[in-house]
Formats: C-alpha cells, sequence, structure tokens
C-alpha cells in the first residue's frame, strides 16, 4: 500500500494543468485563443468607457522552435477604461480576479480573461508580461509574472510616466509559442466577422509577415450598454437566495423577495409567497434549508413574475447590424439584405434576444462562391467552430425548408445570427456551439423566416425583372422591323410610332425595379 | 460611463457558475456524473490500499419536483484507505484539494473528485452531505456544507465512534437533484464496462425503483497499482522545469537533470546539456529566462533519453481483462476471444499503453445484436460519449479493413480498447473521446490487427467446420442406402461396413475443432 498525499493547488495551477479548458490547448489554438481572449477584454473595456474601440493588434515572430512553432510577441492596445493602477497586478496576474463576476451581458467564455493567455505565455516562453495602461492620469507600467503554485502577481518592475498626451487604455504585451500559419485563417475570420457586429470598432492588425488588416469603423454609433440588474426569481438557484439571504437586511420575506428581485412588486410577492406555502410575514433569515428549496422550487413553477428584464442585454441593434454585414460582405445596392431584431424572450429564466440576418446576391457569389453560409454570434463574439452540431445549424438545414422561399442550396446566400443572453446556452464546455433550447430554436427559426418572406418577394422580382428585360430586347429588336414591313404591306412611306407600345412594355420593367414594398407579417409558426 | 467593480472569486465559486465543466449541466448528467465521480474515487481508494474493491451505491428518490427530475438521497460506500479525518473536511468541501495532484495515473476527470458533485448536491436541494469514513481506527462521521464563496467547509457535526467491526473505507451520502429516468442507461453501461476493466470489483446497486443490479467479483487478483515517477525530460513544461529549480538542492546541472528527471544517467545529462548548449557545471539557480527555454526546447528535440518509465502506468493485465469481459458479456467456450497488451510506448514525452481485444461469436450475436460494437477505455474510466468523434472509431471503422479478416460490417463483434497513460490525449475538454494523436493511433490499430489475425484463423476455422458437418452429415444420411443397394446389385447379402469411411471423414470435423493454433507473429504494418 502507498502513502496518500494529500494537498491543495492554487486555481492557477488548475488552469496551468488543465489549460485546455481555455482553449490552449496546442499552439496552434492557443495563438487564436489569446487574440481573442485579449480582444475581448478589449472591446469590452471600450464600451464600459462608452468610446469607439480602436484596436491595434501585432503579432512579431521572435524566433522559431522547431515543427512549425515558433515564439511569438502579441500586443493588443485600445482606448478602453484602462485598469486603475493598484488593480493591473491581479486583473492580470491571479486567475479568477476581474471585472466580469457580475451579472450582466459581457464577451469572455469562462470570466478568465486575459489572465490564462498570460499564464500560457509565461509557461512556454518563461517570459514576463508588460502591461501598460492609465485610467487618465499617469501612465501605469507593470513587468509581471505569474506565481502560479500561489496565484498571484509577482511584479518584476513598476514605471509611473506623465501622460501628456492624455492617452487612456490599455497595451498586453507578452510572449507566447504559437503556430501562426495553422491559426491564421482562424484569426481572421475571427476579426472579420468581430467587425462585422461592430461596426462602430477599428481594428488593426499586423501579422508576423508583416501583413496590415484594417477593419474599418463606418459609424461612431454604440449600442447602449448593458446595465447589471438583480437576479430574476426565476433563474436564481438556491445557493444565489442563500446568499442573498445572508446580505439582506429585510426583515420579512415580502420585502426580500421585492427588494432583491427583479419585477418583483408587493402584490407578486405576497401572491407568490402564499402559493409557496411561506409566511409573507417570515424572517428569511429564519427559512430552513427545507423551507428555502421549496421556495426556489415554487418560483421555477410560479407563472406572476414579470419577464425577465432584458437591459441587461446589449442587442446589436439592427441599424448597426446591417452596416457591419453591409460593410464587411462589401454589399451593393443590388444585393439583398435585411436585417431583424426579435423581441426579449426567456428560457429557464435567463432573458435572450436573437437578431438575425440574410444577405443574398451577386457580391456574395463573386465574394464567397455559391451555397448558403451561416455566420453565428453568441453576445457578440464569433463562434468558429462545430458549425454543424449548433442549433443555428439546425434551423437553417433541417427546420427551414428555403424552397418554400425560393432559395436552392446553392444559392449565394449569408445567414447570420446573434443571440444575446446573460446567459448563453452552450452544448458543450468548449463553448463553441448553442443548444437547440426549444425557445431559442423558436425565436431563430421565427427571425429567419420572416426574413425569406421578404427574400422571395425579392427573389421573385429578380425573376420577373430578368424576364421583362428579356420581352422588351426583343420588343426592341423585331419592333421596329415589322413596322417597317407593315409600312410596307400597306404602301405607307413612314412606319407607324412604336415609341409609345415600347414605353408601355418599359413601364413594367421600371415597377420590377422600384424599391421594394415592405412585406406584410404573417402570422408565425409555432 | 460605468463603474467597474473588480473582485475575486474562489474555485468554488468558479465550478459553481460553470458546473458544466465537470459534468453536471442538467439533471440528467448530473445524475450520471456525481455517480462517476463517486464510484471513481471509490476505485482509486481500494486500489491504493490494495484490496479489491466492495462498492455499494444507492439512490432513494425522495420527493419530485416536477417535469421528469427528482430530489434523490445517493450513498456511495466503499472499503478503500478511507480518509484520514483531519482530511475528511477539506477532501470534500474544499475544491482543488485532494490527494490526486501527483505524477501518476488514477482516474478522474480534472481531480475535481467528489466535492463537486457535493457542491451540485448544496446547490440544488441545500442539504448537508454525510461522510463516514474510518482508515481502521475509530470511525469518524462528519455532515458538513462547502462555504462556496470561500472555498472552505462548514463542519455541522463531527461524530466519533468506536470501529468494532474494524470496518475501513469511506461512505458519502448526498442529496442531489436528479433525472434517473433519462440517465438510467448511461448510468447501467457505465456500471457494466466498470465491471467489465475491473473484474476484482464487487460492485452493488440498487435504484430508485428498488431494482438491484450486481456485478460480481470472479477474481482477487489485481493489476499492481501505478507508482508516482519523476517527470520525463521531454514531458516537462518551463513551469516544471522552474518549479524544480525552485526547490533543487543540486548545485550544478549536470546533478540536476540526473537527480530530478527519469532516465537520466551523468553520461546522458552530459550529454544532453552539450547539446543543448549549457555548462553541465552550471548552478541551476542561475540559469536565466532565456537559457530555461532554451533547455526545455532541447530536451523536447534530444533523442538521446530513455523512453518514459511506464511504472507510472497500470494497465489491466491480458488475464484480468480477458476474465472481465468474459464475465460481462457472459461469453463461452465457444465465442471467439483474444486480448493483447502492447509494450510501453510514448507520445510528445508522455508514456501510454494500449489493451485491446475482440470478442466475436453466437453470444454476442445474441445478446447485443449483430454488427460491431465498441468499448472504449481511458485509465480505467469508461468512455460513453461522442465514440464516433474518436480515435477508436477511426481505427474501427476507417484504418483496418475488415474484409481481410473475413469479418462484415454485420458479424456480432465487440472491440475493446483500453489506454492508459499519464496523459490521455483527450480531444475536447469534455474529455469523451481520445485524439488520434499518430503513435497512440498506430498502437491501437497494430493491437486490433494483430487480433484479427486470430480472428481470421477462427472465422476460417468456423465456416470450414460447417462445411465438414455438413458433407458428413450427408454421408450419415446416404452412405447407408448406397451400401444396401450396391450390396442387392451384386447380390450380396450384407451390404459392406461403412464405419470406417464415416470415421475418416469425421476426423476432418475434430480436427477442425480442436483448439486454435496459434497465430505466428506477423510484421507489424507501420
Amino acid at each position: 500500500m502507498e502513502e496518500t498525499t494529500y494537498k491543495s493547488i492554487s486555481p492557477s495551477d488548475f488552469f496551468y494543468r488543465n489549460r485546455e479548458i481555455a482553449g490552449f490547448s496546442n499552439p496552434s489554438r492557443a495563438m487564436y485563443s489569446a487574440i481573442r481572449e485579449l480582444v475581448e477584454n478589449s472591446l469590452d473595456a471600450c464600451e464600459i468607457r462608452g468610446v469607439p474601440p480602436d484596436i491595434y493588434i501585432r503579432i512579431r515572430e521572435v524566433s522559431e522552435t522547431g515543427s512549425g512553432t515558433s515564439i511569438y510577441a502579441l500586443r493588443v492596445e485600445d482606448n478602453g477604461t484602462g485598469v486603475p493602477p493598484e488593480h493591473i497586478p491581479r486583473c492580470f496576474g491571479q486567475v479568477l480576479y476581474g471585472s466580469k463576476y457580475i451579472l450582466k451581458q459581457s464577451r469572455g467564455t469562462f470570466g478568465l480573461g486575459g489572465t490564462i493567455t498570460i499564464l500560457y505565455g509565461q509557461i512556454t516562453t518563461h517570459k514576463p508580461v508588460r502591461v501598460t495602461s492609465s485610467t487618465g492620469g499617469d501612465i501605469h507600467e507593470y513587468e509581471m509574472m505569474i506565481d502560479i503554485v500561489h496565484n498571484k502577481p509577482i511584479i518584476l518592475s513598476h514605471r509611473v510616466r506623465a501622460n501628456k498626451a492624455g492617452w487612456r487604455g490599455t497595451a498586453v504585451e507578452l510572449y507566447l509559442e504559437g503556430d501562426y500559419s495553422r491559426s491564421m485563417y482562424r484569426i481572421y475570420e475571427y476579426l472579420k466577422q468581430t467587425a462585422m457586429v461592430n461596426p462602430y470598432a477599428e481594428i488593426t492588425f499586423i501579422d508576423p509577415r508583416g501583413r496590415l488588416y484594417r477593419f474599418e469603423r463606418v459609424t461612431e454609433e454604440m449600442p447602449p450598454p448593458p446595465r447589471a440588474v438583480k437576479p430574476h426569481p426565476q433563474g436564481a438557484d438556491v445557493e444565489t437566495y442563500r446568499r442573498l439571504i445572508a446580505i439582506t437586511g429585510e426583515k420579512t420575506m415580502k420585502g426580500f423577495m421585492t427588494r432583491h428581485f427583479q419585477g418583483v412588486g408587493p402584490a407578486t410577492a405576497e401572491k407568490f409567497l402564499q402559493e409557496a406555502g411561506i409566511d409573507p410575514g417570515k424572517n428569511p433569515k429564519s427559512l430552513s434549508p427545507d423551507e428555502l428549496v421549496k421556495l426556489v422550487r415554487a418560483a421555477r413553477e410560479f407563472n406572476g413574475f414579470q419577464r425577465p428584464d432584458p437591459s441587461c442585454l446589449s442587442p446589436i441593434g439592427e441599424h448597426l447590424l446591417e452596416m457591419g454585414i453591409r460593410k464587411e460582405l462589401g454589399l451593393t445596392d443590388e444585393d439583398f439584405l435585411k436585417v431583424v431584431q426579435r423581441r426579449p424572450s426567456t428560457y429557464l429564466g435567463y432573458p435572450f434576444i436573437v437578431e438575425a440576418a440574410i444577405a443574398y446576391g451577386k457580391t456574395i457569389e463573386r465574394r464567397l462562391g455559391r451555397g448558403i453560409k451561416i455566420y453565428r454570434f453568441a453576445n457578440r463574439i464569433p463562434l468558429l467552430f462545430d458549425e454543424s452540431s449548433g442549433v443555428v445549424w439546425k434551423v437553417v438545414h433541417k427546420i427551414i425548408n428555403w424552397g418554400t422561399y425560393k432559395v436552392s442550396p446553392d444559392s449565394p446566400m449569408v445567414v447570420v445570427v446573434h443571440v444575446c443572453s446573460t446567459k448563453i446556452p452552450y452544448k458543450t464546455v468548449g463553448k463553441e456551439y448553442m443548444a437547440d433550447q426549444p425557445e431559442v430554436e423558436r425565436e431563430i427559426t421565427n427571425a429567419l423566416r420572416s426574413i425569406a418572406r421578404h427574400l422571395r418577394l425579392y427573389i421573385s422580382r429578380r425573376i420577373r425583372l430578368a424576364r421583362e428585360r428579356r420581352r422588351l430586347s426583343i420588343f426592341e429588336k423585331y419592333l421596329p422591323k415589322i413596322a417597317e414591313f407593315s409600312a410596307k404591306l400597306c404602301d405607307r412611306e413612314k412606319p407607324p410610332d412604336i415609341k409609345p407600345l415600347l414605353k408601355a412594355v418599359s413601364l413594367e420593367v421600371s415597377e420590377a425595379e422600384s424599391p421594394l414594398r415592405e412585406v406584410p407579417e404573417l402570422e408565425e409558426e409555432a
């Protein structure tokens, strides 16, 4: 029999041992994940500040390490809020420390932020990270490493510089082992799709081969930022109720429900507590464990609550999404593009909003080829992996009968779906695709069907237009001849005036070319 | 602009927020994961103690909670080492605390042990867990909850009882919300496959409907336990080297390499350090970050190290695996079963061993139907999800041409593959299937091909045997008649004796029924 050794490991150590959880499973995937983590932090920082993001990304190859991998220097800079100097070391050098542990929509996968990227850089290159940041005052520059065993930052240097230019933002510069050539395509796709849903962002990317990619800002307009909200009584679990009871100053259950949950007025609280079989006058701190569990279960079943407050969500908006798609796909007025935003809905007590778009036409055929291409977003993050396992693919390829809308499988078409929620229904731990939660699936389906009805009209009119044009060109070709022969036949010298006739035909064509009529909204299919 | 709140969360809190990482994504999956976590802890505890495991599992429905889910009481009891009383609270009430954070093969997915199960039980039922354990002395019983915010146990009661019967082991009893009817099939499959690779374990399971399942022990023999080993210089990353340098008492790099790594003698150390361009006499603590990184990269490229020491691995062994498969599939001597264990091999510096088996025949057709069925194991854990994405499926359905071995797609056949390693090459975070690492893929392929050659012989002989039997029955039927007619024809009174003739025919049949000859090992395909 062997001795058993018991010990505790730090969260840093856990993620060091299980870094694939955060997407750092190999040099190619790690390169992609590093950029994604830092860019998403930067976008969030700019949106919190309320300024259109200027993101600058540069990857420089430092040395080759063999079998396709190299050491790269990665720099990501933004003009966001900046991090207060006293928080910089822990924000970037301590796993599970940050600003995202509150209830509102934010980017990022597990709230591990950039720390996991810095950790990966450190264990592959053993070089420190340099973080430069200003919240408007002095510029603070830290060189740091992470003490993985104790999950705390080791500060190697801290310099303070005067901020004459009034710069605000954060720049992170680190070294990591990566594989650019194998991750290149995904990094480009990630940035392009990010630009599509953030048309107010200017993203500059200089790749290791010195190529510059610029995703330009086309508007200064930004969607309203998400607000932190109280939990909804239906989406909260036993632990959430317990934590609220621990901190509440309320002396009655009625007061407790009204104070700490969204959309619960005194009347609703009273009705709910009666249905749950709990005295509204009871002190929340005196609830027994069984009563607490009963309360949570009753909340799930109770129908009288308001729908979850969607103000913690930050959809892109039809106007901005349209601008972003038009820009990144390079659409012209000839192409079809229609964007819809659905009303807020909920699943299992979590609010969500679906936004969707379809683009169709010659430009897409020229740039992306024929066939239906899907772009998926969750909380404004592009999802690039496992497309065919997700709910969007299911709706597009299994549920919607495109024939109804005159679309064939090789039509040049792009489908865009954005789901925003305080809890995206990811299907697996990797968080690369969304599950087919019935409510979410229904919203996506209805969004795409309502657009597809417009598309059918567009396609019908394109078909009619083509037919009319063909007819007109025949008339134009033969009418003069016919007029001439007819004139000769009846011995007239001058053929009849064919202009009025041709004009009548042209009228039909120009009508077909007039702007799209709005399609009346039909009753939605369930 | 909004205020930004910075805060730190504990590892408990992280897993509370991201419990799907550990497999607790919904009531059905949670039920399965809870059993799996506790059973694997129990098996490990028995193997460390060196006694054949007696595992007792009981699920009792406490109350329905609606829409298919219920509150269940789950109890898992073993006869393992027991946990020393001073460690019980932290082992079961603190995430990232335990006995598995050392370098040897062990079960479990992320080393989160049972704590994550207890945490899930607590947040769905708000009831304490009861842990009873003895390492041979007094019996200690704790009732505890987890302080999720601070990641520490809250002890509600601690009772000590005299251990008159000399019981040793651990029993965990907790309440959780689950969905038994939806997880039933997987739980049964999990236990059956666990029994298959642990034929020395006795597993008793009483399900919520009161049905008793018993997976019986067929041997007391156990495979030798894995040993903790020093890291291999090729599999260690910068962080591992750094940690060893921090604790070493060695004054030279040569001494450092020899002392802290497996299979590095003074001559190898000297040769390696020279190739890496590092002075063997240099003090390890004076290595610069760049030299450290250079050292790690050089180790990956260096060919002179011994292969990783497989004594940290614990394969099942051909004999035990054969017993387990024969038992759980109920095979008879009529059926084909062949098990092979490959020699240790390595990928990326990690040692691994492949064990494989093929079973074929009437029993399988009767019990499982026709077609090829795969059982996959990683470090003696059954893998039940995403079969078609894994390397075993690839080898069975894409690489091996079964026609060569007279096997057709609807042959009644079971393929068993077990990979044990200090680092299983899981493809995704969910850890449900293994990636096609070339070395692992090759070992699995060669293992199955070597068995398939035996199988071909078996099938050929079955075919020949069937033909011979048919022939014999024809002879038996017609020879007496022919003999009679022939006798009449030549006016003899007594027909000739046909026994010698029949015997000659039978001889061929009995030869075909004799035990299988060993198939000579062929040169392996790469």
